[in-house]
C-alpha cells in the first residue's frame, strides 16, 4: 500500500491535480476546466468525480489527504475569498464542500504560499527555516517562511509583497492603490516599463511593432536574449526594483533565501542579476553578502501541484 | 520558594535589570553603570557580582534564568554585535561571559525583540500569535511575532522594519542609506520634521527659539498640547508616514495589533491618530478595518526589563 496526497491547484481557466506521493514524485498529473456553467457546487462535484475515478484505477495507493492551492485562499478558514480571477463571487467555504465527498484532511492556502510549502519540502529550501517564495506570474505572490513555519497572519492573509509600495505616488495598481511592487515586477509590470522606456528612448527595439495588448513577458524575455536593448533595460529596471524592495523584506524576516518561480523567473539571469546587484545595494549592512537570490528548485510545470500536495503532507506532520 | 528570573537591559548609558517571578511581578529593580573602564569583563564581573548579592539578601528565592536585551543583541549566538551605542566594539560573546558567573539559562536578544517577548508574556498581546512592536527611541526598533514566536531570522537579525525604506532617495540616515523610516518616525526623526516645517512656513511656534540640539522629543509633545501648530503639524506628518509604512509590514505577516513603546508613544493620541488614519487609507483592502493600532501594554518605566524577563521565561517553557 502506497501513502499519497492530492494537490490541487486551480487557476482562473484551468484546474492541476496530481497524485504524489512522501517523496514528491508525482504519479499522476491531470488539468480540467475551472469554470463551470453552474458555479462552485457543480465544479467540485464534477472534480471530486474525476478524482474518484483516477483514484479507483490505482487500488495500490491510500488517499491521506488533500492539499489545495488557490488565489485568495484562507488557510485559517479554508475558504477562497473575492478572488478576482475565478468566477465565484464573494466567500466559497470550499474545504466545507470538499468534504462532503472526501472523508481525508483537507488544507487550502493561496497559491504563493503553497510554492513556499513546496519549496521547502520538495525543492530548495529542504532543510532552510527562513525563507521567502516569489512567484512572478500575472502579479506578484509571495509566500514567507519564518521559524520553519510558513506565515499565514491573524486573518490567513499574509504574504502579499507585490503589494507593499515600492514608489510613493507610482504606477496605478489593480487594487487601487498607487506604486506597488507588483505594477512594476511582474508580467504586466514588465510590459508597462517596456513601453515606458520606448516612450522616452529613441533606441531601435523589435518590441516596436508590438501592442501592449500583444506583448507578453516571454516576448520581452526572447527579446533581451536577441540584444534588444530596451528588452534587457526592462529586465533592468524590473530587477532594480526587486532587489531595492526585497531589501526591505530582508529588514522584516532576514531570511536565507528568496526564491524566484514563475513566468518572469524564465528570463533567468536577465532577472537574477539586476535583482542580486540592487539587493546588495540596498540591504542594510547586518545584512550584506548573506541572502541568496535563487531560482525554484521546482519544476516550472507542476510547481503549484507540487506546492499544495507539500501542504497536505505538512499538514499530515502535525 | 519562590522561582524567579533576572531581566537585564543593557543601554549606551545604564544597564536597569530587575527580579521577577513567572507572573511579571518586578520584586527588585536596579541600575548601574554600564561602561567600566577596563572593556566587557570587568563590566560583567560587576554586573554579577551586584546580582549575586541582590540575589544572597533573598534566600527565599530560586534563580531559574537570565534573560538580557541588548543593542544588537544576536539570539541565535548570543553575542552583541558592532553596536554603535556601547563602548565594546566587535562581536561580544556575551553569554558565554556571563555563563562563568551563572549556572542558569542565559538568553540574549536585541532590546526590541526583547520587548516584543514582553508585550507577549506581561504586556497587552497576551493570548495573540501575530503582533508587531515598535520601539519609538532615538531609533526605531520593532520586534515581529508570527505564529506565536519571535521571528528571530536566519541571522538572529530580523526586525529591523526602521531601516526600510519609506521614501526612495529621502533623508540621510545613519546606516548609510537614505530614506529610511527611522530618519521620519524616531525622537530624531520628529525633530528633523519640526524644523523642515520651520523652515517651509511662517506659523509661529515656540519652537522657534529652541537649537537643534536642544530640541527634545517631549519639548514637541508638551508644545503639541499646548496647541503649537508646527508641533501638530510635526506629528501628523510622523504618524502619516509611520501609517504608510506599517502597511507594508503589514503585507508582510498580517498582524492581529502593532503596539507602540518609547518615548514618542508616550504622546498618546498626537501620534496614534495619524498612524491609525493612514495606515488604513494605505492599507491593501483585505486588511482594512481589521489591525489594531495600540499603545504598548507594559508600564514604560520598565518595559525594557519586564521583555528581559520574559524572555528569559519563555526560555524555559521551551
Amino acid at each position: 500500500m502506497k501513502e499519497v496526497v492530492i494537490g490541487i491547484d486551480i487557476g482562473g481557466t484551468n484546474t492541476k491535480y496530481g497524485i504524489v506521493d512522501r517523496k514528491g514524485n508525482c504519479i499522476y498529473e491531470k488539468s480540467i476546466c475551472t469554470n463551470s456553467k453552474n458555479g462552485v457546487e457543480e465544479y467540485v462535484r464534477e472534480l471530486t468525480e474525476t478524482l474518484k475515478k483516477d483514484l479507483s484505477t490505482r487500488p495500490e495507493v491510500t488517499l491521506k489527504g488533500i492539499g489545495i492551492g488557490a488565489p485568495n485562499g484562507n488557510h485559517h478558514k479554508g475558504t477562497i475569498e473575492n478572488a478576482a480571477n475565478l468566477k465565484w463571487k464573494g466567500i466559497i467555504p470550499f474545504v466545507e464542500i470538499m468534504k462532503k465527498y472526501f472523508d481525508v484532511n483537507i488544507v487550502l492556502t493561496n497559491d504563493a504560499n503553497a510554492a513556499a510549502i513546496g519549496e521547502m519540502i520538495f525543492g530548495g529550501a529542504k532543510g532552510m527555516r527562513d525563507f521567502i517564495v516569489i512567484t512572478l506570474g500575472t502579479g506578484l505572490g509571495s509566500g514567507i517562511v519564518a521559524n520553519g513555519e510558513l506565515v499565514y497572519g491573524h486573518d490567513g492573509f499574509a504574504g502579499e509583497i507585490g503589494h507593499t509600495i515600492v514608489r510613493h505616488n507610482g504606477r496605478q495598481c489593480g487594487c487601487g492603490r498607487q506604486g506597488c511592487l507588483e505594477t512594476y515586477v511582474s508580467a504586466t509590470g514588465i510590459k508597462r516599463s517596456v513601453y515606458k522606456l520606448l516612450a522616452d528612448s529613441l533606441d531601435d527595439s523589435i518590441l516596436r511593432s508590438v501592442s501592449f495588448n500583444e506583448l507578453s513577458a516571454d516576448m520581452i524575455t526572447e527579446a533581451a536574449k536577441g540584444g534588444d536593448r530596451i528588452a534587457i533595460s526592462a529586465f533592468e529596471y524590473t530587477g532594480s526594483l526587486l532587489g531595492q524592495k526585497l531589501a526591505d523584506s530582508v529588514a522584516h524576516t532576514s531570511p536565507e533565501a528568496i526564491f524566484l518561480l514563475g513566468g518572469l523567473a524564465k528570463a533567468g539571469d536577465f532577472i537574477l542579476e539586476p535583482t542580486r546587484k540592487h539587493l546588495e545595494l540596498n540591504l542594510l549592512s547586518i545584512y550584506k553578502n548573506k541572502i541568496k537570490i535563487l531560482l525554484s528548485g521546482l519544476t516550472e510545470l507542476n510547481a503549484a501541484v507540487m506546492g499544495a500536495s507539500a501542504l497536505a503532507w505538512k499538514e499530515l506532520e502535525k
